[in-house]
């Protein structure tokens, strides 16, 4: 036998216990503490929260979309598939359709990745929803544009995407002009799934 | 309209180009170069390359089993999620046995976390299979126990948990003595689906 710890709420308590030892939250409202902790314990970096960018009010927005129902708009599938329906306080929907069978015409007609095109398909549910984009920056950016064009806003828009080409730019984008929706971000090129399916179970239940 | 690259392919190609030019892949074969760039557009991070740990043959290895027509093991649904079928070069059956109604028993009756009781429901595929540990360090250190006893040898384990209790040191425990069989990891607490989903993509095809 190798000698490790097997008892997974004993994982759970240590790790958050390491990351509020090491990280600084002084700068994290009380609304987002343990969605900042949940996002750093998702990828072992509890310098991560240095890079948070938020609105006021961001946490509170999201928890009462959650509790009231509001369904999460996903940019792909780890992201669906990384959120906890258990903690969710109102079996809310979980959509992501970037496998619609209409997205690639889509994508072609609108000259852009099938990423941003699937929110075509977000349209009729973005009035009160969660957004929670953890791999296209381009999706990001659409999303952009649609608010520009009078698209319904959102309850909140976790806006984490990962990469080289644009996740940095789209956050940015965000951050500086939310167009009066409330936001989290990572700045900077790290983000993905794991961060933006961890921020929603944080923001899920008040249990850690 | 917001100027970015929608171009998917091209955003793709830049990715690439810009991990190449930034990070430091002197140190990897030619049969980890693709892999070692995948995984750190995964993450946005060039340097993750420099926790890559691997033993000779590796890359070669997993490549091998998965044009045979190896499964692939994952302990979470996010990895399975991760890897683009399209890309599988022989339809390679994708196993994730977590929720499998029998784990959370073979979890109490073991004393130990679903994630690795889970790979109970591994055993029959193990002998010759591509192992990707992208969440639980206890499936990892499982894993080394289920060898230890005498279990089928897969082709290759990508060991790429990630988190702040038990990662470092079931990875280290890997690399240390990895019982005969070839193996990557991502040392330290860095890790995740993203990057041992990204590991698989890499090795699944030669084109980028």
């Amino acid at each position: 036998m190798i000698e490790y710890t097997r008892d997974a709420q004993e994982i759970y308590r240590q790790s958050f216990s390491i990351i509020r030892s090491e990280a600084d939250l002084s700068r994290i409202p009380p609304d987002l503490e343990k969605l900042a902790v949940r996002v750093a314990h998702s990828c072992g970096m509890p310098d991560i929260i240095d890079d948070l960018v938020f609105s006021p009010g961001a946490g509170a927005s999201g928890r009462a979309a959650l509790l009231a129902g509001a369904p999460i708009l996903c940019d792909c599938k780890m992201v669906a598939e990384g959120i906890t329906r258990a903690r969710l306080p109102a079996a809310n929907p979980i959509l992501c359709p970037l496998y619609d069978p209409s997205v690639p015409e889509l994508a072609r007609s609108l000259g852009t990745t099938r990423s941003a095109a699937a929110l075509e398909l977000w349209r009729p549910h973005l009035a009160g929803a969660v957004v929670a984009i953890g791999n296209a920056p381009t999706a990001l950016f659409r999303l952009l544009e649609m608010l520009d064009a009078g698209a319904p806003h959102p309850a909140l828009i976790l806006g984490i995407p990962v990469g080289y080409v644009g996740a940095a730019e789209s956050k940015d984008a965000l951050a500086e002009n939310s167009r009066g929706v409330p936001f989290v971000i990572v700045r900077g090129r790290r983000g993905g799934s794991a961060m933006v399916a961890a921020a929603i179970n944080a923001l899920a239940s008040e249990q850690e």
